[in-house]
């Protein structure tokens, strides 16, 4: 099997641990969960979960344990989908070719499915607890990961600033602060959950995090350029749309070949930083790649 | 100091800590920051932190941990106003005499700002596993009655029946669920919560959920009683607007004196309770009947 065989095989593991784990559709409340489902099941790369599989065997890990933190970490993405497709938000209709769950469901349901997604999250988190008691420590040191990179010094933190920067020239301190905390943020929580609940030590856990922010700002760079260089055809969206919306990008920082120069460049540190540890993961490494240098 | 001198303290004590364990206004995102305090100390009775405490005292707890966990209930009965005030749900401009969050900052703002106190909520826990390593057994079950009693099968769950009943008429069952799972949900994580922490066995966990549930249908009642008896000049807010939105209460289908009884009988059941355990705790028998008999 080659590595995307690998890694098709594993997203289908993936779907299906997903699945699981929503909730049943019952009782008055009904809706909701089919809210939840329609927004959690509509494809997607489940980068994250992945990550922290990976970064969980890297470092000997071979429990369940691990199974609801990737499901706590894809409801955590989906649930920020779903607010950022809203009309007060990006206003976006369309995800993925399917209809955005506010545009299925109404506008006050959108609200609360990802409210809801992300509840469920630590929902999630609690049946770890539950069935794992004398992992406990462990499993809460996790946990606060997972919040605080979701929030406000996290993700949210982002995506407020993203927000703010909308149609405004930023500098690049600006921009690295908004790839890191929007995108990066949740890698590093994939990364370092894996490595913690596998027992790996202080270091080991900061080399992950590392790791992690400089896969999820190379990535998102490699998303700059994808925008300039990328046709409809193999993205299946449009094109130039930074460009289009005055949006600040590595692109009109630092022009075409400086932003490949600097994936280039973040993408060997990562790299390098992974293979420095005593142990070693090669899918991993080739996801880790697969990801930066990603055509689409 | 007689009972009401005796609240107010305690409710100072309250704010302070909210106050306290607020993130720091800094930071590009601090905007969010702003809003996330804006929403938290804008008053409020603070029933949930109290109640919790009270519950924890009740069965002899001592001890700090309580603290985040206050604040995280009071988080999550933020994030919830918040989130209902929004145009696309209950859209109101004040609350408690203050501009509502989106009002202010913004509706982008506002679902961020939501998202942020939850997630923020859950940051808070994370303080506690942290800072009490040793109960992070007790710590993770505290946790998972916070997450469930907050999301689909509690307060989310209640919030979903009771929008998609807006503006019909529905039976006395689905009145309770709504009752039940918006109201009391919270209340039930409040003193199940402060019983866990201070070592309650299952039983007596039982006992307190029991007692919440009551209390908080017996809350809600009176609210519906005082829609039709209260006036605007002591509640602070307009009345008969049940009768306006053709809603149903415990007032259309039991009529005003079935309603009062109804109260009557729910609070006797709910102290009964209390008084049945081998602990006791004054103070939270009389909360108890405060917020069951009160006047707005």
């Amino acid at each position: 099997m080659n590595f995307k065989q690998e890694m098709q095989a594993k997203i289908v593991v993936i779907e299906q641990l997903l699945e699981t784990h929503l909730p049943a559709q019952e009782g008055l409340q009904k809706s909701i969960m089919e809210a939840m489902e329609y927004s959690l099941l509509a494809g997607g790369k489940r980068i994250r979960p992945l990550l922290m599989q990976e970064s969980y065997r890297l470092f000997g890990g071979t429990k369940e344990i691990i199974e609801p933190f990737m499901v706590a970490i894809e409801l955590i993405h989906t649930y920020s989908l779903v607010h950022d497709d809203l009309p007060a938000m990006d206003n976006d209709e369309y995800r993925r070719g399917r209809k955005t769950t506010h545009v299925v469901y109404g506008e006050g349901m959108g609200i609360l499915a990802g409210d809801a997604l992300l509840n469920y999250a630590f929902e999630m988190i609690a049946t770890a607890f539950a069935n794992y008691p004398e992992d406990s420590v462990l499993i809460g040191k996790a946990m606060g990961v997972l919040a605080r990179k979701s929030g406000i010094y996290g993700m949210i933190g982002g995506q407020v600033v993203d927000v703010a920067a909308a149609g405004t020239t930023i500098s690049g301190e600006v921009l690295d602060f908004i790839y890191r905390l929007k995108t990066s943020a949740l890698m590093e929580a994939s990364l370092m959950i894996g490595a913690i609940l596998a027992g790996a030590n202080e270091e080991q856990v900061q080399a992950m995090e590392e790791v992690a922010t400089k896969t999820g700002m190379a990535f998102q760079i490699q998303d700059d350029i994808l925008d300039v260089t990328g046709t409809i055809e193999v993205l299946g969206k449009l094109t130039h749309s930074d460009e289009k919306n005055i949006k600040t990008t590595y692109v009109t920082l630092l022009g075409l070949e400086g932003a490949k120069n600097e994936v280039e460049r973040i993408a060997r540190e990562a790299i390098t930083s992974l293979r420095n540890l005593a142990v070693a993961n090669p899918f991993l490494e080739e996801l880790l790649e697969f990801l930066i240098y990603r055509e689409r």
